[in-house]
């Protein structure tokens, strides 16, 4: 990749949301010319490169839409992968690999492979519908999980009690330790296709208590050193098995008495990673560039201690998006404002992201706490 | 200002180049929708957002732009006037004010401003021709300026000895008192239209020896801090007296027995300022924005030394774009390549710039020598 503009290269992303826009700004410093794919014709993506519209899951949708590019990525797992298996067949570049994306798309498939590989995660059993899961009361309390199209907190479920079992899913999933952990963590790996690894620093996530989203995110994460050098260890050894081509992240648990578990890992840019736009001396966003475009990999020191809030649209909040309480925000600083263009909110939809700096830890908490007080996505 | 689609907004961007392309490229950040005019269709700007043809200094066309916006700004300084003029009198805002572009788009009427106003500039005459340069044999060695459209190192020279006076531009223009300077600095100001006011930290820049373009800067400027403080001081004031809204770029020389003179403004984003992307807490296009939008203006703390180096079109090249030496240059640590989107290099041409920080002074002179060695765009 000569990044000149000679081939009339394109580079094509499945998926037109939140990521691909944040890809598609980061490379405009490499001219990268971009294409998207999406069903939604207001796809925060659609403005800001060549967009085609259509299904990410239909064969001949994405063998089109890939026709013209010469490097096709995601930004979004639930794409047809028999179509990008022809295209890497047919000589296009695919990254990350048509085969770990489907490996990682079923969430069975994903577990299998980390027993394979001794990659320590809770214990779990398979189930292929409701009354599989309600065979199995023995293992509550625990996580029922749908194998496929699980997505932002759809699709998982803790079952307590015997009582629970009546809303298991009815269909292929599993079964899963219920973790009582003390921290959620996440590392970010990227692979290029020269075999280069590089980790992003582990951050601390926060989830909605009711809506399993990430609220927000500290980086870095408030952990012992050895417990950060073993989420690294965990993050790497996952994308070096899976020789992985792009940015991988990991969803770790850190358990009450000190072990690192992997809950589950996406191979694209993700929600843990935003900050790094700002905190870190590489993005996200071009690290996965530089990892599918065979560069070298960046730096991904944090610059300063740094946090992350989701902007979910309001509960009860339907229509036309506003964002209450953005002056005040502006005035913190530190404070990074990004809107993803979408023009109609609904409760908890991924409408932005804030990020947050400080040298002070303790100053950047007091921040998060304005932000995330003040900042209101609503109609 | 809501940010908010409700109303269909849209902010208009006189030139394509690549201010405006950094200025779209933050502004996606705040979900705005852009549109730009430019001569060349293949302007920087020219994928990034709604495109519009045409000639910049032509008033029917600059007046059919601007219908289609709400706030207009610009990325160069040499646009019609008179439409900006009749389109704020239509009750679009137009930021910087068009009487502001005006004063500041003849050299002649900036130097009397900067003489009205008592801020500190070299001595100066007034000449309206190669004629009446000559008859100012005693005022040499003097830089003799063009008043209007000069750009980059162009329209403006020195004459040294009587010998020169025969490549003494033969147009309205200026003599200006050759200062025997110690460095040339920039401080990049910001004010909204509440009239609130920002300053960027000193910055310390180097041209090139030959074609007077900035070849790389440091920031911040290595100075005694009461030079600082002065050199800040007027750049307030100039912005704070021309009641301006939007970004002042304020080029300044330290003389050598420590004296501040104003050299020239340009009220718009600034090739002084590229690594504030980076570099500052918050970018000088991001404040633009701020500015003109009357959002309470970011904080401009510099969080760690930076440089910038410009990539400049090697001498000798003129065809498609490549940029040589750009692996290697990716490799180093805190290095940050934006490339401007432009099919064809000539020689000194603007094709992008080079970002790097680094929390050591030295290394981070090490790392500019390195880049300025190493990366080369050749066609």
């Amino acid at each position: 990749m000569s990044l000149s503009f000679e081939q009339n290269f394109k580079l094509g992303i499945l998926g037109g949301g939140q990521l691909g826009r944040m890809l598609i700004q980061s490379g405009v410093d490499f001219n990268i010319p971009f294409a998207t794919l999406d069903p939604d014709d207001h796809a925060p993506c659609s403005t800001l490169a060549e967009f085609h519209h259509g299904k990410l899951t239909d064969f001949d949708t994405v063998m089109k839409f890939g026709a013209g590019c010469d490097v096709i990525t995601i930004e979004i797992e639930n794409v047809n992968t028999a179509a990008l298996k022809a295209l890497a067949k047919e000589g296009k570049k695919v990254f990350p690999q048509p085969e770990v994306i489907e490996l990682i798309q079923d969430k069975r498939t994903q577990k299998i492979f980390y027993r394979d590989y001794g990659i320590p995660t809770a214990d779990f059993i398979l189930v292929e519908n409701a009354a599989d899961v309600k065979k199995n009361k023995d293992f509550l309390p625990a996580v029922n999980k749908l194998g496929r199209e699980g997505y932002d907190g759809r699709g998982v479920q803790v079952l307590r009690t015997p009582a629970d079992l009546d809303k298991a899913f009815d269909a292929p999933g599993l079964l899963e330790e219920l973790i009582d952990f003390e921290k959620e963590i996440s590392v970010i790996v990227a692979r290029n296709e020269r075999g280069e690894i590089s980790a992003f620093p582990v951050v601390e996530m926060v989830f909605h208590p009711v809506h399993n989203l990430v609220e927000y995110l500290f980086a870095p994460a408030e952990l012992p050193q050895h417990i950060a050098e073993e989420a690294e260890k965990i993050a790497r050894s996952i994308i070096h098995e899976l020789k992985m081509v792009g940015l991988l992240a990991v969803e770790m648990f850190v358990t009450k008495d000190g072990k690192v578990l992997v809950n589950e890992v996406a191979p694209r840019p993700h929600n843990s990673g935003h900050q790094s736009i700002e905190a870190n001396v590489t993005s996200q966003y071009e690290q996965h560039l530089r990892a599918i475009l065979n560069l070298p990999l960046g730096d991904t020191t944090l610059i300063q201690p740094s946090a992350m809030v989701n902007l979910l649209g309001e509960a009860e909040h339907t229509g036309l998006a506003k964002y209450a309480g953005l002056e005040d925000v502006l005035k913190v600083s530190g404070v990074h404002v990004h809107l993803y263009g979408k023009r109609f909110t609904k409760p908890f939809r991924k409408m932005g992201h804030v990020t947050l700096m400080d040298a002070d830890v303790e100053r950047l908490k007091t921040k998060v706490a304005f932000v995330k007080k003040t900042l209101k996505v609503i109609a």
